[in-house]
């Protein structure tokens, strides 16, 4: 189901406040020519972001996925937003890959993380 | 796979800012009993909050599953988080449902959305 390299079944820690996140949530069409590719090359490119600081990613089965990206600060996620092949990718989702998205960018003021001892 | 009702295959839609989002990640124990019958009461309970803006759900095949609530205000979220129901749900999820997971509550400063035409 996932086009994403399977990711390892843990969530991305809780950070100390404050930090950054990028919610992006999406359909799909049916046209996922390249995506797959431009996907695995954006994913190399986001770690090499001093500030990054991880992704989660899921998908339903009625389609919907959702990816959340982590930013130590602004700058790191600025850098995101505006790298070229990401961008570059943004255009050609909106022309072939995507049905409907949102994107919500926030500044994360409050977190908690668990983990089940043994 | 998913214990949720099953979400139309939409994602909310980006607001204007600012608004709050809780993005609650989690991989789960093998133990669920009693976790569809508690969800599906605080899904309706959520609804019920004025100032709450809509949810996205989704699963990863590994397991990871995400839940991103969206809300007007501070004080839609804050109702949410300390509505009573939900506070002895989140004691039991890690008394019993929750291998693992982290909440991150953040200020959203920027959105947009996108959905195609025709």
């Amino acid at each position: 189901m996932s086009d994403h390299r399977e990711p390892p079944a843990m969530p991305v820690q809780a950070f100390e406040p404050p930090y950054y996140l990028a919610v992006f949530t999406a359909v799909r069409t049916a046209d996922q020519d390249g995506y797959r590719e431009t996907n695995a090359r954006l994913e190399d490119s986001v770690r090499s972001i001093p500030g990054y600081l991880g992704m989660d990613y899921a998908q339903s089965p009625a389609g919907l996925a959702i990816t959340v990206a982590y930013f130590r600060d602004a700058e790191a996620l600025d850098r995101w937003r505006t790298d070229l092949e990401h961008r570059a990718a943004q255009r050609r989702g909106r022309a072939q890959w995507y049905r409907s998205y949102s994107l919500h960018v926030a500044k994360v003021e409050r977190s908690h993380g668990f983990t089940r001892e043994g």
